[in-house]
């Protein structure tokens, strides 16, 4: 693996993700099996929020008490606000003396890589505004349970071009999946990012459409992620508006001309995004989802500090 | 047992209840001799929690702690407020995939039930507003630690018609207590409730009365509780007036014509539903009530995830 | 040891505090060689935190970790207010009866002496208003691993007569340090803690000034601590021009005439008590004292609970 920080899937080989996968579906089994590796026994995780998650933070503390580690859940007030009341340099330099690894979700991408850039240890990105390397690694995991071999799915994500997105493309373009992203107009990935996903390996391909009904056609799985990420709650109203059209409901389905697996990285707003109707029919590839974090995780800790 | 969740004692046939108690006694004498059962080593146990607790979440964090496993405490902001940022079905959906077991402290009692509807796992009712019955069983623990058999005993409840008053009435029918319960006007246990207690099995009953004076004559147990729980804040002038005349206080427990063991579920107001003097002249009784809430619990949790 | 309780140091001799230190380094040197000791297992810690805190926090967690244990962070909302929504004495005999040892950071010194008069397990002081006995035996084994033997060595404390200082001069007394603490006027350590500390065992000394440049002359160690601490914000406008000429920069520490070792309990506010030159330049120092605080505590908890 090229450095002991997981920030961005961009950062690793075709190769690397896919014996990351490898090593996921092996523990998945493995734990699924009643078995245990406790190959983090004595090592503790830290775990640096500075915003709120449920499925991040449980998935990663279940993970480590799995390996037989520990872990401590640091929220913005318990450490007096990242960046805030010490510089995040002093913090990554307490944090090398303490810890094993540390799990950072934080607002700028530029915190994470701060982070990263004064660590001793392994730093992991549990989400930036940039992008949500777990998440799709996660999401890889659950389409090749669903469907089988990744190679050549078309993997269509309907919203925001958002952190999610931008995870999603880089998974698929080094692991071989056809992804579509369809955004409104101004809602778009941005030039730099996709020029940066041509210059990777892998056998995937990225492309941009703004027509929803159009760019479903043939997909294998339909992706869609709240119009309204945390910290943009003021754009609520505009956004509602924006993405019109956008909303993944069985009409948007039918257009697929397939009966595509349907994905959701949760919270789901019902009636937004993704109508209720969906969400019920399509749970166990939803749920799959969100339990692989705890798969893909646990086998992303064991590689690093194990 | 009748299901792998634990919201209230009439799911439970007394032979269950009796059973519990048992395996608690055991457990408790195995820790004390310094002993350790860690069955639940690998386990993970998620704790939500709508109202903060002192005694709850720590007997709660020690009891799965000592039998091996681990333990993730989520406050409502963790999680975006139950059943507010996400649909409480999605929020269990989630948590069946990453834990074993899910403790829930709720403000409404539908809260818990529903959580135990979309559950795989076992579901931990750990305080609702309708009932408490780890409290109730953890105080039954401590009455036959202190009294020997509870069959036949008189437990008298001076104060509010609450949780605690329902689990205790339930808890004293199946296992054999004289259970009286003295409220004021307006504070009495709901006619539904009581119906439902009739209908159970068990050798106890229950009556409901005004008079603490005359209530408490021949008690073996005097037990109370704060007039004013989380959430009633606003109504505390009010309730203090109506609670005049319920105190615990030495007069009153001159009453009851012998010399009982005084409970309290804590935390206590001195100088409200019970005196200094009480409390610290009965310090024995209500602290290891309080600790039994461990023993009764880890009893529990290795019951329904052993 | 003179009690199960960890409070301040003076209630120790200087022969039991080496020891600590001497186990403080053992210990360490285990760990770094990929050693455990897992004689904690099964244990439990409970964290009662009236001021949020990284290092205190973080280090007493991951100690508790690497010796088997378990730990319960609690913060005042999680307890409803230390003192407030049950006594002190109320919440320390419930705590008696689940965990094995409790770690208190409060506003008041009263408060975690009151713990401990009502504790029958071990109390460990994790800063109060007081004192921070704990990071002045991290600053000991800091100062030890730097400069050798610590006997004679001189540390000059340049800043606010507060917790830290007061703990640092009774460590140094103790351990047969030459302590000088020079502070504004106004911000002097108290008569009542002088007196006790001239009472104490030990061939250390304590000398208080008023002139940083006089002060620091032939000092091995020049430590510095906030000016305004948690609880003191409104103020930091009045203490910033008191404090004109206290900030540890180089041209105070060209007055040493030495090559002086730079200490900092931080969070450090670069700018008011100390530049952010002076910080890198002497990282290394600074960073091992957070480190140590691990080292330390880890040593501390198994001398209490092992």
């Amino acid at each position: 693996m090229s450095s002991g920080n997981f920030l961005e899937l961009c950062d690793f080989s075709q190769d690397e993700l896919r014996a990351l996968l490898d090593l996921s579906v092996q523990l998945k089994q493995l734990y699924k099996e009643g078995g245990r590796d406790t190959c983090l026994a004595g090592k503790t995780m830290a775990m640096v929020f500075e915003k709120p998650s449920s499925r991040t933070r449980i998935s990663f503390q279940v993970g480590m008490a799995q390996l037989g580690g520990s872990s401590i859940y640091l929220r913005p007030e318990d450490i007096g606000g990242l960046g805030v009341r010490e510089p995040i340099k002093d913090l990554m330099r307490v944090l090398n003396g303490y810890v094993d690894v540390v799990v950072a979700r934080t607002f700028g991408h530029d915190s994470v890589v701060e982070l990263a850039e004064y660590a001793t240890i392994s730093v992991i990105n549990a989400l930036s505004d940039y992008n949500h390397p777990c998440q799709a690694m996660a999401d890889m995991l659950t389409i090749q349970e669903h469907l089988g071999d990744l190679s050549g799915r078309k993997l269509v994500y309907v919203g925001d071009g958002n952190n999610v997105a931008r995870s999603l493309g880089a998974a698929s373009v080094k692991l071989g999946l056809q992804f579509v992203v369809v955004t409104p107009k101004g809602y778009e990935l941005d030039d730099e990012f996709l020029a940066k996903l041509a210059r990777q390996d892998g056998s995937g391909s990225i492309e941009c459409a703004s027509d929803p009904a159009a760019a479903v056609h043939g997909a294998d799985v339909i992706y869609t992620d709240t119009w309204t990420s945390m910290g943009q709650e003021e754009e609520k109203e505009k956004r509602i508006k924006d993405f019109t059209g956008f909303q993944v409901n069985n009409e948007l389905l039918s257009k697929t001309g397939k009966n595509p697996m349907v994905m959701h990285c949760l919270p789901a707003y019902r009636g937004l995004e993704i109508t209720d109707e969906v969400i019920e029919a399509q749970q166990k590839a939803i749920f799959d989802q969100a339990e692989n974090r705890l798969h893909f995780q646990r086998a992303l800790l064991k590689h690093l500090c194990g």
